[in-house]
């Protein structure tokens, strides 16, 4: 099959790289804003050019809601299959996309956007067919995994660690997205809707990042044997409410989730018969990430036509999950106390919803102000 | 589809369950020696009348090579598909029922028959199209991890221990196959064929398994920080030579290993361009292992028609990776050793090959001798 791919980042070199010498799936043409010398095929920074050009996949790697929202529009209205790895794109425009790939009888795929090179949503779609999933959740941030789990082991501070995630590229020049938790945000909605066949948004996921975490709660953490890791979930209750947060979130030192170390990822799925599953690995990478792209690919070459999910049932997202949160501020603080730990104190169980509330208005108050909750 | 089930056991049980309601797949035939009144499709003791009933695939969950063998040959030569849970089938004849499958234009695919619930092979088969996997291993026996993380938690002894794995079910009886590690090996072979399309056989994976480890061994490795697990694993190095073994591995505490507790399953397959991805989840049990089983049959009914691999290049099973390794012995011992730890020594790095060598002869000495890899 002949791919246009639109852009070439380092997800776009990478999945150019796993092509070269295949005869399935061959890249033909390129947008790029800049000559490419490099390469053989059609390279233009004309996408109708492009999509003009002989060819019977379009594959999305530039990210950004605009134009890609406006490229990938076109080409499913030119009959071509569509693969992207762009997660705000799939996040925002899911629903209406995937009709649109219906009414012309092509693949829409998106395997790339959550969990990089980890198969995590065609297995999330593979297990939506036999059983009922309730729960999914894991480390969807390389970044942030990076930077928690270096200041566990150096005791460095916040800003210490995220120059030196900038001097390594695992964190960009404005790394709100990662350090905030949007970018988990966006991967945690794409996967609660394959889960659960609903229709969350963005605004639905409660978000607290690691942007004030210190050094001193790491202390405190690793001297009670926690370990905190940055956690995107979503739970469906058994009457349908579902609770979906992005939070930094403390374990036991045995735990999985600490084994995750540097960028990785880990994403984990609780199902009625099969239980808990999970899945590690590189959640990010031009090649893992380029490697999800081409399992996508070779998919829609083997016939796969069928979308993640296709139900969107309306769900309410209210938060109603009960969880300790240890909270450190200055602010004052009214909520029933459990424990101290460090120079923070552990909550008795609250809902979350009412938590990430509570964090919100404090942090207004006091700009230094962390919460992590407890597992 | 119209399925004929072979078996009712644990796994035949499971995958009934999980098919009762669906319109897709159906099972309208069960072999089985006694009545089973709660069935309303055909059910009969002779597979000769299952098999001239009106069915698509046959699901083979009977397992032990005889009559498994022969009914598997003579469904694919009545132009069915075939799905098996059978690992000990599989890692006997694969090329042989691979050929016969091909012969007659059907599937054979055996997800279930290592990993249980956990999509390892087809996510093995998924990587092999795009990346070149040199390592795979794991926890690939769920017995033997309840038994080594419940002495590791309890002190207990390894007797106590396996008559409470016989009780509570996640031991047979005669436990011979999982506490020497041959269940583990038929695995391994099955995935190390899979991931470097080689022809591996039983013989060619050196083999100890756990039946000798004693408490005093677990609390020395405990007080040092370690977590001991029963490892399956196969490696290949650049000149093609592969390295397979089933021995018993000691990993530091924080190790994702050590995170997989009672009779979980972890594995991993490393690979040039995407690293390092692991799956974890139940390795046994009737609803986990039949979910893998009716994943099979809709991915036939979706029209794959692709086996794991094609590709049976024979290779070298030299053993030739270094490893250092525990040895707790009454009998001499003569090799290189680093340090004592417990009763027991750590020897220099030797040659996989060698240490397996010596703990048989050791162990003909001394039936008592125990081994464990350190990573």
């Amino acid at each position: 099959m002949n791919i246009a791919l639109l852009g070439f980042g380092t997800v776009g070199k990478g999945f150019y790289d796993l092509t070269v010498g295949r005869e399935d799936v061959k890249v033909t043409a390129v947008l790029s804003r800049r000559p490419r010398e490099e390469l053989t095929c059609l390279v233009s920074d004309d996408f109708h050019e492009i999509l003009a050009s002989d060819v019977d996949i379009v594959v999305e790697v530039m990210g950004g809601l605009h134009p890609a929202y406006e490229y990938v529009c076109e080409a499913l209205r030119a009959g071509k299959h569509v693969v992207t790895a762009n997660k705000w794109l799939m996040c925002e425009y899911y629903q209406e996309l995937v009709k649109l790939a219906k009414e012309n009888g092509v693949a829409l795929r998106c395997t790339a956007a959550a969990g990089g090179g980890i198969p995590w949503l065609t297995n999330l779609e593979r297990v939506a067919r036999f059983d009922s999933i309730y729960k999914v959740e894991g480390i969807l941030n390389g970044t942030t995994n990076f930077m928690l789990d270096a200041m566990t082991k150096n005791g460095s501070d916040y800003g210490e660690i995220l120059a030196e995630a900038q001097r390594l590229g695992f964190a960009e020049a404005d790394p709100t997205a990662d350090v905030e938790g949007y970018d988990a945000r966006r991967k945690i909605v794409l996967s609660a809707n394959i889960a659960f066949g609903v229709d969350l948004k963005e605004a639905d996921v409660a978000c607290f990042g690691i942007a004030t975490v210190s050094a001193a709660d790491i202390a405190a953490f690793t001297e009670r044997g926690l370990v905190c890791r940055l956690i995107a979930s979503a739970e469906q209750a058994a009457d349908g409410s579902i609770t979906a947060t992005v939070e930094p979130t403390l374990f036991p030192a045995a735990a999985a989730e600490a084994a995750i170390v540097s960028s990785g990822n880990r994403v984990v799925l609780y199902a009625k018969h099969i239980g808990e599953q999970s899945f590690s690995g590189a959640g990010a990478g031009g090649w893992p990430t380029g490697s999800s792209v081409l399992c996508d690919c070779l998919n829609i070459l083997d016939g796969c036509r069928q979308f993640y999910t296709d139900q969107f049932t309306p769900a309410s997202a209210a938060g109603n999950a009960l969880r300790r949160y240890y909270i450190r501020t200055s602010a004052p603080l009214s909520v029933a106390v459990e424990e101290s730990l460090g120079s923070g104190i552990v909550t008795a169980p609250i809902p979350a919803a009412q938590a990430h509330r509570m964090i919100a208005a404090l942090r207004a108050e006091d700009n230094t102000a962390f919460m992590a909750a407890l597992r």
